[in-house]
């Protein structure tokens, strides 16, 4: 039998075990479910024993564990080290759940459950992949290592220390992710850069409390004046970003990658409509979607000053707060964009404003992986020969944590192999799996294995950062 | 016996009987606090019969009532609506009183609690001087109404409506209000305009649900972008109110108002330091106290939009609010002033934002007593006779509601003889009244219904609005 027909025979199965694994209510962000956030890091572990894994083993972090497993025989064979979790986010709105997120039920071929989709289905396809290898052929095509984390759906805030700390364990040659969802249910897609990120939190302070607006009215600053007029600053008339030497760092687009991203269907007036926007808005010069994937952005997530509550208080408010984020892309640093938008914001607060920062610690740099990468050319080429359409390349306007955790701490490149899709309603109610997206990904998965088999570890050392 | 001599003879009775107002906690905009509202208003009914005054009646509004009292036999005399209020401002933070608020204590002449300076003191002293001159002359030099009411401290919410409904109960040539601090301890003044107000409350609305900012970042609008730019458009670079036609019907000050007010003794480094503000700002041309007095305003006193709890939340915000309000200086109309913001808005927010604004219902003109009006004239007099100097003619940058009210519903000026210092610790904890202060006012207060006895109300028809 071969591994493609023993995860067609066991189809029903794994469905079933896919059933037992989202009944567990792994949510990691609440304190409430820590038993069901131990209980999944065991399923994951008792699925890998099952699988005929070897060196199975639950890593402790400051936070909830690693799950570790790996089948090392595969001599000069590339390792691969794929990732996944196994936390989930919160319920709620429970009301707004057609059957309980807890309790999995199938309707059109879809099964319904929290984390279904994100990310327990596309996790457990390349551990039932694994098993079939062995159970057939008694070996797999690679070198295979699972890091699965528990803390995903919370921002993966101990992952890096764990695979720091790891290291010589999760040493590999290429990330494949079973999770990041594809783009859109319509078109074959391979996502092949994410956005990096930085914030800054400011504060403004005008006077040493809020003043009568009768008595102090236009005598003394206005911390919302000063505020807004700084953030007004942050912008051009145009929509572009003020900021000096923003700019700098960003890798203009090739005009092949422009033709390409251009060739992409994409309905830019149902993207506006879907969230209720009147028009497009953006840097000069670029599409909708060229802004969401190759330029920068700074966006305020919050601003607040003054009195916000009900009716009216005539105050002047003295302090004033923003809450500042920007998407970075290729080469832009996050602690060189830090410094800009600081040294912007002293320059431009008015001078009767005392400004203070806070590092919230939020930074992570671009990702992108090499176009020539020897896993994206594997994982495309399957997809192609298995879905029947050459995958387009896409990016993420979002921000991944694991692209560059792992580059950082062990010198290697991510590539994408998720098969959620991005319209499954993960992070809301009623989350789904297309239970087809299984069978697919059985085969991809199982199909990637062998292709990625017939390349060497040696193939993987062009391509690997000083870790 | 003089009444002057009547007073000083009962000045320790008359302390005795203010010690037993204040243990009253009138608190008005507490609900719990209703049975001492009740018990105040009564107090002052019983002092007003005690007195020797006639009519006491105790007027149901929708909500506190008011205290109405008259003596009406001084025939051809101007009749004098003396207006004060019983109700007082909530205690806390109880912590930091030295004694309790409602346990009156004497500490170096001051008489220590909520509510002694504003306006308890100040409103028992034209009572003390009615009782004075009905006990030693059996009748007043004028015909003297009072209208003392209970809601001051929650914004005279039912005293507009009080007043129109008892017009002709109320019927009088002037109002003498016993409410309304003195601007110093250090000087003598007389308060002889103050700032109106408008307000309006604005939404600015750019989706339908708050944005992940990855997955739309720089491709739809940002509210919280859209609401700065907009209130950065409220003021110029220069600090001036930039909303077309705001100034039209500002009447410039004249050289005298300009020199009266340079004359002035105003410390603005002190002014400045006690707020804790590192520089004067305002409208280029004018000092600090011609901005105060003279010149209108428009401060945002509280925004919002987005996140704004602990941490980060990288959301695009579809939603922002402001709160605006104006000062009026003469003669600014509130609902033209309202018209001109609301064009602006409309005219300035960013396309891709829709805006809406909430009518709080908060509108007051400016008030300024005519510098020739024969009350104003009998109260400089005696302020010069009784302190030995000519008392300054000085404004209120805040808005007072009494003003206009008055004028709308009954055709009259207001004229401030409070005896209250706004040094004195209203509205926070350890509120004292200078004792010396109930002697003096006494006197003046005393000397001033003399000399308005010596008018008749036809010197005053031609003050008169259409009421």
């Amino acid at each position: 039998m071969t591994p493609e027909a023993y995860l067609e025979a066991n189809a029903d199965r794994f469905v079933d075990e896919l059933r037992a694994f989202v009944r567990i209510p792994s949510i990691s962000t609440d304190p409430a479910y820590a038993d069901a956030i131990d209980d999944a890091a065991r399923f994951v572990a008792d699925r890998m024993e099952n699988a005929g894994l070897e060196n199975v083993a639950i890593l402790p972090t400051e936070g909830h564990p690693l799950v570790y497993a790996d089948w090392l025989h595969a001599g000069d064979a590339p390792t691969v080290l794929v990732y996944g979790h196994y936390d989930v986010q919160p319920a709620d709105p429970l009301e707004d759940w057609a059957s309980p997120p807890f309790e999995p039920e199938v309707r059109d071929g879809r099964l319904y459950a929290r984390g279904v989709s994100d990310d327990k289905g596309p996790m457990v396809i390349p551990l039932n992949v694994a098993e079939a290898f062995l159970r057939t052929n008694g070996g797999l095509p690679v070198n295979l290592k699972f890091v699965i984390e528990g803390e995903e759906e919370m921002g993966s805030a101990h992952l890096a220390a764990g695979v720091r700390e790891h290291r010589d364990r999760l040493k590999a040659d290429v990330v494949l992710s079973a999770d990041g969802a594809q783009w859109r249910p319509d078109l074959v897609t391979v996502n092949v850069a994410n956005r990096g990120i930085v914030s800054l939190n400011l504060s403004l302070t005008t006077a040493a409390k809020d003043l009568h607006s009768g008595r102090y009215g236009g005598t003394v600053a206005n911390a919302a004046h000063a505020l807004a007029r700084l953030v007004a600053s942050f912008h051009d008339e145009t929509g572009r970003v003020a900021i000096a030497g923003f700019y700098d760092d960003v890798r203009p687009p090739t005009n092949a990658e422009r033709a390409a991203m251009a060739a992409i269907p994409f309905d830019e007036a149902a993207y506006l409509a879907a969230v209720g926007a009147a028009s497009p808005i953006g840097e000069p010069g670029y599409t909708t979607l060229e802004r969401q994937w190759l330029r920068p952005t700074l966006d305020v997530n919050g601003l607040g000053s003054g009195y916000q509550g009900p009716g009216v208080k005539t105050v002047i408010p003295h302090r004033a707060q923003a809450k500042i984020s920007c998407r970075l892309v290729p080469d832009q640093m996050p602690e060189r964009i830090r410094a800009l938008l600081v040294r912007h914001c002293e320059r431009h607060a008015l001078g009767s404003a005392r400004i203070a920062f806070a590092d919230d610690g939020i930074g992570m740099p671009p990702a992108r992986v090499r176009e020539d990468h020897p896993a994206l050319a594997v994982v495309e080429d399957v997809l192609e020969e298995v879905r029947g359409a050459r995958p387009l390349r896409v990016r993420m306007g979002g921000s991944i944590p694991i692209c560059g955790i792992f580059r950082d701490a062990l010198g290697i490149e991510t590539v994408f192999l998720s098969f959620s899709t991005a319209d499954e309603d993960f992070h809301a109610p009623n989350e789904f799996f297309r239970l087809a997206s299984m069978r697919t990904g059985h085969i991809v998965w199982a199909r990637s294995f062998e292709r990625l088999g017939r390349q060497t570890a040696a193939d993987y050392a062009p391509f690997r950062h000083a870790g």
